[in-house]
């Protein structure tokens, strides 16, 4: 079959609305006709070169919804019609991660899907008779898309489209650190770094759990509107404080935050995070995607004291088990999705999705088929 | 009254034996018979002038047992005759940390431990009436030492003085860090870097909660044959293998250690404790305590994709409430004690312990009164 794509022929270049030849789904895939995707900086940073292993020509996009057309053979999970986020996480329920019950980083068809390829070491997109790569194991930047039937999560089917897709990644990643990573408790003080999309959703994750002191630390000031749309009940821009922004931190929450979020990728933040955390018990995770070959450090005397550096990757969600809940939480009026999608576009305007991003104007622009 | 003690009177000098004046118990303090006392690197880590904080003229020991002699006003969870060990980490269970169920790190009386003062922040020590200061609270080197109540744990009576003293620190840190912080659950395998005394507590902590493989790492060979008799199952020299050392220890371990547990000190094996950890949910503890200055440091990757780094000061054991399990479980044949005790001195023979120590000859050497 065909499909309108936006297809990344390489680095530092446009994206091109093309149609592409689609090979339907083999066994144990589906076809997804995505109905919107969002625009996220991993996105970007693949189609900026920065990603030592980003492939071309690809199909981008990893944050999408639609609706399942047709399975292949041996398919039991869903069904034509079913509404689904593709997952770029999958859960196969089978492998020793998933079966660890400790993490959800589902290690079935890894492999394969860093390599642009589907489980069988083929690709279902073309152009011209020239394979494309898939990305991400998504590819939400094709109108149709074909996935492995455990990298799809039902969702219910009256969830919007245009604001379910983004429980694909920046939601569940956000809200998910909150309440599967750090299992923030009620009256737990908090920090967030960074208020992009992620910060806000970790602000609204920490708001929905009880948390009592919710800080948010920005560098720009635009941003504390945006943080206390969402639950922040203290916003620091550390430009503006006299001296450390650790000891301010400290002294703001009363010896430290029992939890912190950096949701900014810059290791020096994510040291900073870490030593505002409480002395005997206070957890630090890390969200933001450092730049290639950049670490953190820190006195082992921070560890030793008590506090615990951990990370988070797509909330700690399960793909299929829990981006089905954060949906639920969503429709439920629990957390909120509407006010984050700051532009809609059609496929066509996807490039003007990127220079928002990339100009700091928008919290998250979604396409709408 | 008067007590005979071990006195640092300078760094980098020989401890001297003297006579000191001991004042009684005042409100809320108990006057301790000290019968033994372990020798630790600490201890010598101080005495060697590498503690910047460490102050002189002190009495040094904090891993003693000994019999209460004499109670101050207000006491009221021991009587004279009862057997205890001193805590440097006490629990005075009223504090924001005991209260807070998270830690162990009691800091009711932190700032005057730090200053080598009783909590009313005066000395109890003093020769030929210069004040002495007190060393981590607790002053084990002195045959007689004054206590607050809350930094001493009541054991049973029938545990042996000479062993039950090792409780006081190293015991309790090593096998405290696989039940308490890392909470190692049966099955798991674990990976101990450094095999001195804190490294076989590990271990036979690990054997204890019923792990797996237990891999000991160690740059010397006679190593070998202390981690089997604590229950090791695996002996890998970093010198003796091809290769990195990291991917070996994954390699050996399936795709990574549940557990892994830094006896070191060195900051650059903390580093690959962290990465010797299996993706997804391996968790690294640093106990070793490093050089003042040094920093660990990874990329953030390693936290994102699933580690956990965190630390552990006293097994993360709650003083006056753990460290009596930790007496029961050696009474109870559940841990060793004896073969770890290599050496037994007279104080006399004290600087000699910190010899035998300096020279890698002793696991651990305790002085008997």
């Amino acid at each position: 079959m065909k499909t309108r794509a936006a297809v990344a022929f390489e680095a530092k270049k446009p994206l091109e609305i093309v149609e592409l030849d689609l090979e339907g789904p083999k066994q144990g895939e589906v076809l997804v006709e995505i109905m919107a995707t969002g625009i996220c900086h991993t996105d970007a940073y693949t189609l900026d070169g920065l990603d030592s292993e980003g492939l071309f020509p690809s199909v981008l996009g990893h944050e999408g919804a639609g609706i399942v057309r047709e399975v292949g053979a041996g398919v039991t999970y869903v069904k034509p019609g079913d509404h689904v986020i593709p997952l770029y996480t999958p859960e196969c329920r089978q492998c020793k991660s998933c079966l660890s019950g400790k993490t959800n980083l589902c290690t079935a068809i890894r492999a394969t899907q860093g390599k642009g390829l589907m489980p069988d070491g083929t690709s279902r997109l073309s152009y011209k008779g020239q394979p494309i790569f898939h990305y991400m194991g998504c590819s939400t930047f094709s109108n149709f898309t074909v996935l492995p039937e455990i990298a799809v999560a039902k969702i219910r089917t009256d969830a919007p489209f245009k604001t379910a897709c983004y429980c694909g990644c920046g939601v569940t990643t956000g809200v998910g650190a909150v309440v599967n990573t750090a299992k923030v408790e009620p009256g737990a003080n908090v920090v967030v770094f960074g208020l992009g999309g992620i910060g806000l959703n970790v602000i609204q994750g920490a708001k929905f759990v009880g948390a009592d002191k919710i800080i948010g630390v920005d560098l720009n000031n635009d941003k504390k509107e945006w943080g206390e749309r969402f639950g922040m009940t203290h916003f620091v821009n550390p430009k503006e404080i006299d001296g450390d922004i650790v000891a301010h931190l400290v002294e703001l929450t009363g010896g430290g935050a029992d939890y912190t979020f950096d949701c900014t990728g810059n290791t020096m933040v994510m040291r900073q995070a870490l030593e505002a955390c409480h002395r005997g018990w206070g957890v630090s995770v890390v969200i933001g995607v450092a730049e290639a070959g950049k670490e953190i450090s820190t006195r082992p005397f921070q560890l030793v004291t008590g506090r615990v550096w951990k990370g988070s990757a797509f909330g700690g969600a399960r793909g299929r088990t829990d981006t089905p809940k954060i949906v639920d939480w969503y429709m439920d009026g629990k957390i909120q999705i509407d006010p984050m999608i700051t532009h809609t576009l059609t496929l066509e305007e996807i490039n003007k999705g990127f220079d928002l991003m990339h100009e700091g104007k928008s919290i998250r622009s979604v396409v709408v088929y």
